[in-house]
């Protein structure tokens, strides 16, 4: 997965070249831009069908469209968002989303106090037309953004629904169905490598 | 690294056995709860220096302070968080920092219908005045959370404030100098997993 990981790094420097009129990019460039070794971006981009040619490289604007195919970005995905309280209406204002192929469709809570409040340009909706509106437009994608006690039971509300990919940014490890996948985010994951790095660079290994 | 990842999910686990009064846990129970190998579990908990006896497993309160104390978290680290928009104000309502021992003590924005402002309790001062806090306070960490197109800027005045580590939640990546470390938020990698094992799920195999 931590090849999967990196693509959407490369895909940023590509449309950076593609934007400056580039038309190749080596391997090598790649490489270095992201401090890592040529035979494992060669191995990461692998996954696309691409391969670069020895002298030329990569064709920029071919890479581009492998690796969007490749994460199914080439065409929007809309998702639904449960849960809009500070972070869910962080992410619904999050621009990022455009160039990762993620349009948030529909945005839900249970807080009467929130429901019907427009949060940048979308308006929330009770959870109770979760399944209405799933099951009206398709959707298969869901942005799991309540309290952490409450996870479980917006999750089981989306697998009911209709959803079979929950984006889960609660602490709570959620139980779904085996056609359903989750991906946690989880920020303490990476706080503890900060945290971690930060203590060893503050504190040197004492002389022998 | 990804053993450090991990330890953020044993801490919560044992925290729930503390609540709950036991006094011991078993490595196996460990390794279950996070779909791992009990061997992994133990690689990961042996940095901590805490080693489980053969019968009884891990003593949850010495497991707790030992996974603490490895990550500093055992005293809450102060940070400062430079770019107060969405994601900034989402971050600063964010409860579960408490678990990990961190605390944004400023919130600091370059935006003049910004400053003065106060979210969840902390009111949003001119950047202008982060070397000076940064100086009096002795914080070293900073949460980063301008726009993309800020955010080398506001590193560089991270940097010059005197901070050492930088939690990065903006796409850009940062140039910083060898005495700073930096970790990046990338909600695109997370995306790219789920997308591709939703693309996976959808999409079976085609039948030889």
């Amino acid at each position: 997965m931590a090849g999967i990981k990196r693509l959407p790094g490369y895909l940023q420097l590509l449309r950076e070249l593609q934007a400056d009129g580039h038309e190749f990019v080596s391997g090598t460039v790649l490489a270095e831009t992201h401090d890592l070794e040529p035979a494992i971006v060669r191995k990461d981009l692998a996954v696309t069908g691409i391969i670069g040619t020895p002298r030329r490289g990569f064709c920029v604007n071919d890479l581009i469209v492998a690796i969007e195919h490749f994460l199914g970005w080439n065409s929007p995905a809309k998702a639904v968002l449960v849960g809009v309280g500070n972070l869910g209406a962080a992410l619904l204002g999050y621009r990022g989303f455009d160039d990762y192929g993620l349009r948030i469709a529909g945005a839900f809570d249970r807080d009467p106090a929130r429901i019907g409040l427009s949060i940048h340009g979308r308006k929330i909706q009770p959870v109770e037309k979760l399944t209405t509106f799933v099951r009206a437009t398709g959707i298969i994608l869901g942005v799991l953004t309540v309290p952490a006690g409450a996870a479980q039971e917006a999750t089981d509300l989306m697998v009911q629904a209709g959803i079979r990919g929950i984006w889960n940014f609660t602490p709570t490890k959620v139980k779904v169905p085996e056609h359903v996948v989750t991906q946690k985010e989880d920020l303490a994951e990476g706080l503890a490598v900060l945290s971690h790095r930060l203590q060893h660079l503050m504190r040197p290994a004492s002389p022998v």
